[in-house]
């Protein structure tokens, strides 16, 4: 197996340490290459990601990528010059975002409600295509658009791989959340989409719930979730509450899939840099763990998977405070090796 | 005072006949003018905002908004031709919606946290615009664009309206919430600007969060918040979670306003028409009782004002269960009355 790893900015590169210990414990001896990009890179030289990088992460199995963003670069600059032209670029149209609420784990809501649901978030357009400019800039007459782009072919696809996972799960019910009172046009090709491909797909049951509506029900029912479809923005919005729900996003691990398997998936948790805390061994890995399970699921190795994830459930059962970032990836190498 | 009255659709006819027995009680004598625009007239007519009633709502001092939406009439229809329509000719561009959770009442969050923050959502452009179209429908080459627009004249006036809001504050804190990292126009439109206007506020302090991460602190840390300035669609999306961590949309009250009086402000609970409960009085008139009060405060009846919300305050103490939607409305109007 031959691996990408993107440690990037701030925690980013604690937590990837952490999980990568993790990584070498249940699957030895897999071909790593690290790739210096982010922050450090761009400062330095410029360079978001060059050429002959993105060639060498195309030949990759998989990529691992602990989190982009530092306060000495503009906002947006690593974002959309490295995170989402990754993204873009690999063709990741799933961004996978499982939220589960472990036994054991503190929710800020009251009555510890169960929490199991995965968000199939759209990754290669919408509001993120970049589309969009300033006119007239630093006048009174400025104008500046954002345009999100929406195609049958980008949605279907995302559609169709939400159907799968839901078939997949128990329950094999799936929740299409947009905002389709208002953005008419994106929103009605988002419900037409679901409506037919559902028709392939008798036994999953339908909902259909305004992302306005969702964040309500994330926080008073979330348990009314199985599998979420929605476009690049409201997934952001949704899972990153969803994490927070769920006990916090240093525990949300995600995916950014390309199900075609003609270019290489890149896993990474759902949290940012968090400049504030980098460097301390504060911050949890265990987000950073979960991703790699995700990643070896991906791949196929299913058991190796699930015995990481065994681990961490185990692990969040018995914490009774905070652990340094490495001193939880020894932890939890030692469990899931075992 | 003249007062333009639109039941609308569902549990909006219900909530504002009970709203209006509070405003009878507080303040005899308001001459009200009732519109049935809505499910029911587009229904019979196809119209939804005839020219002739936009004219004569011009000429109120306020309108008084149930809800809008029925299943009978598509997603989107009586949204974008009667509600949006109504903040944009009005040019409401400051929809303002507190957030605060009063003694007694239940959040879904453990701990009952302190909150008490208002929103400024944009009202007026951003991804409400209506700018965008669809090419190819129902082709597999479908392709449909939502444009988000936004303008330094629309963006300054509401984060001028948002630092004059925070003037009036205790904490005098002001967080833009946004984007910036993907929506890099528009984020930087609204990112310089507050930073500008900000220098003829030297009080206030500032903070910036992006709209994923403000969910998270909706649920984790909602002290936080003293005022937040957001464009159209965060702010849509962050007053249906407020209000459902500050015990729920049935409390939530809003306002549509124009800050600089050319046009009536539109008074409107941020909950919607909730068909599945309609003509039951089994809807919490509350959200439509505060938005009274907020009509009140904007028109400059404050002492009268203060009554009705005193009196909300005391009976959310009270109670102990559910009461149908008009009992409610009779318990404060005659508390608030006396
Ligand atoms: C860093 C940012 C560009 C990114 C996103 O918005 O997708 C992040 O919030 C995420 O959810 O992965
Ligand atoms: C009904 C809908 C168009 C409206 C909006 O999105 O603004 C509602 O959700 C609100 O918040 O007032």
């Amino acid at each position: 197996m031959k691996l990408a790893v993107i440690p990037g900015d701030g925690i980013g590169v604690e937590v990837t340490e952490a999980a990568l210990t993790v990584l070498d414990a249940v699957v030895p001896g897999v071909d790593k290459t690290s790739y210096d990009l982010g922050a450090r890179l761009y400062n330095r030289t410029g360079e978001l990601l060059p050429d002959s990088v993105l060639a060498e992460l195309r030949g990759q199995d998989a990529i691992l990528l602990g989190a982009i963003g530092d306060p000495s670069v503009p906002s947006g600059v690593l974002e959309r010059g490295l995170l989402l032209r990754l993204r873009f670029e690999l063709d990741h149209y799933v961004n996978l975002r499982p939220t589960k609420l472990f036994p054991g784990v503190p929710t800020p809501l009251a009555g510890n409600p169960a929490i199991d649901f995965v968000v199939y978030r759209e990754g290669t357009e919408g509001p993120y295509a970049g589309n969009g400019g300033v006119l007239r800039k630093n006048t009174k007459q400025e104008i500046a658009t954002e345009v999100s782009v929406n195609t049958a072919f980008g949605v279907e696809r995302v559609v169709r791989a939400a159907f799968d996972g839901a078939m997949k799960r128990k329950r094999k019910h799936l929740t299409l959340v947009h905002k389709n009172n208002v953005l008419v046009h994106a929103g009605d090709l988002w419900f037409r989409t679901v409506n037919e491909v559902a028709a392939e797909y008798p036994e999953v049951t339908l909902a259909y719930n305004h992302v306005d509506a969702a964040t309500i029900y994330l926080v008073t029912d979330p348990g009314r979730y199985d599998v979420i479809v929605t476009d690049n923005l409201f997934g952001d919005i949704l899972t990153d509450l969803a994490g927070a729900v769920a006990g916090g996003i240093g525990l949300a691990a995600s995916g950014n899939v390309n199900p075609s398997r003609t270019t290489p998936s890149m896993f990474e948790p759902v949290h940012g840099s968090a400049p504030d805390i980098a460097g301390q061994q504060k911050a949890d890995p265990t987000a950073a763990v979960l991703s790699v399970a995700m990643m070896l699921d991906h791949l196929g190795l299913t058991e190796e998977a699930a015995r990481i994830e065994r681990a961490v459930g185990e692990d969040l059962l018995s914490r009774s405070g905070p652990s340094p970032t490495m001193a939880i990836g020894e932890r939890l190498a030692k469990a899931a090796s075992s």
